[in-house]
């Protein structure tokens, strides 16, 4: 037998998860699940990949502020637009969600929906992480793809269940995660139809934000995009606390998964400052015998690309 | 060779298929799609199955209300359910859009999502067709269903996208089209999280109206659930015009296709009340070469249980 998750350590996490697909998957088990109801959810920022030193949808927001501005100076004088574009990080770490959102709606509106989409492309098979030095789709986790391979072997499902903009995501999913654009649910904005000059269908991506895929949004946009409870939910911290207790809630077998970050000479040993996993979880996790992830001492490898 | 699709008479219309799908999946081809851009989205109401007397979903609306009725008799003095609940045809097909969605929304909100399903389930394993005297699932069209397995059977992922409620449709496509619950894209209510009693997680449908998945929301709709152009879409009337020309204005092979009420015999030859096939369409469909499907000459069978 080949181990299906070499880049795991032995131990009851890495045992958590193979005995799991075997209970749901061998016929005549009582654990026995459908193969229509196996729906494995994974969050992304900070579960799949590095959410730091910010998630990495707000740096390209930020990237592309620069191109905006460069086009259109009055941008500079505007709030919360000048403290990002003056690139000052303390100022930077003290914008709240509203101002982010400012950034992220005028960077990601006013275009065709397939121009988005090249702009993204573009941008995220160039752009460095600034610590890693490498783009920012090397920095996912291997131990969280095999995890994917895995299931998708035993009839699973795999759907991305993130707080990042499902348009922004979509790009680049089956590249990196082997998952159909189709099994992404995130955030969104509207999208508006219309005609070009030559009366050519359109898409148009507006400004209007739709829903914040995070928290009690994340089981229900799920239950709207797939119209199923998951069987498995993968998450790492206070944001995906719903979407677990949502997919534990449901009949038979049950997997929820967190990942903790307590690698500091690999990855990074504190939350990142939008994503948070508070003790008040850590406490619910333990007593509801919720798996918690140790990257430091059950992950042997975080990314392919380190020896 | 075997036929792919035996209820098809030899013509244009099953020609146009054929030649398709060969042209789009044969290596090499100067039409060839990549496996992931295979997206073929049906219309469902009178497009894979029949929608007359009224949609499927509305009659179960009104069955709904009787059984609300019952237990609440103040139902019965309010318009326009005392309308809905006298039985009164000519009155009832009088009732507007507007109306009909305060009967869908009175009966497909205020419980749990899976209480929602559960009902619709046994409805619809139940309920028989006025005409037909057969469940209404009984009533999709076979050359239909072999289009949808033909076009599985090489590569494409085949997507339902209705103006009927997706929490409806979905509680019945995986038996009866073989299409994942995810693959279905239709109108949406409002669903709400929280708690039960026991503390455990809950999702709840609640009033509100999100969208209705008609006309220019179909394109709309489609990006949102799946981040693609279709490269197929099959329709039946006006409010898939724009999804036809949303798909018709990719790259690339394309094909439109909508089907024509015209076997008064066999089914029906004229629009249903509140879907309409208009002449502005039959033009813009032979204009721009989109196949236009008489049921009466293309079509051998149409339902499965016919000789």
């Amino acid at each position: 037998m080949t181990d299906p998750l070499p880049s795991w350590n032995d131990g009851p996490a890495k045992q958590a998860v193979i005995t799991f697909v075997k209970e749901t998957t061998a016929q005549g088990s009582a654990k026995f699940v459908e193969p229509e109801e196996r729906i494995a959810a994974f969050d992304q920022d900070g579960t799949t990949w590095v959410e730091q030193p910010a998630y990495t949808q707000v740096l390209f927001a930020f990237h592309q502020l620069g191109v905006l501005a460069a086009k259109d100076p009055s941008l500079k004088e505007l709030e919360p637009f000048k403290t990002v574009l003056s690139g000052d990080s303390a100022a930077i770490a003290k914008l709240g969600i509203p101002e982010l959102l400012k950034v992220v709606t005028l960077t990601h509106s006013g275009m065709t929906v397939e121009a988005f989409q090249k702009t993204v492309q573009d941008w995220i098979t160039t752009a460095q992480h600034p610590r890693y030095k490498r783009l920012y789709t090397d920095l996912v986790y291997l131990p969280m793809l095999e995890v994917m391979r895995y299931l998708r072997a035993n009839g699973y499902k795999v759907i991305i269940v993130t707080g990042g903009g499902q348009d922004f995501v979509r790009t680049y999913v089956e590249r990196v995660y082997g998952i159909p654009r189709d099994q992404v649910v995130g955030s969104a904005a509207g999208t508006t139809f219309g005609y070009d000059a030559s009366g050519k269908a359109i898409l148009t991506k507006d400004p209007k934000l739709l829903w914040i895929n995070d928290k009690s949004a994340k089981p229900v946009e799920i239950y709207q995009a797939i119209g199923r409870r998951p069987v498995m939910a993968f998450g790492n911290g206070d944001g995906d606390q719903h979407m677990l207790e949502y997919t534990e809630a449901g009949e038979g077998a049950r997997f929820m998964m967190l990942v903790h970050h307590d690698d500091a000479t690999r990855e990074y040993a504190t939350d990142a400052a939008m994503s948070v996993f508070s003790p008040g979880l850590m406490t619910q996790a333990k007593q509801r015998g919720w798996v918690v992830v140790s990257m430091k001492s059950d992950w042997k490898r975080i990314f392919a690309w380190q020896s």
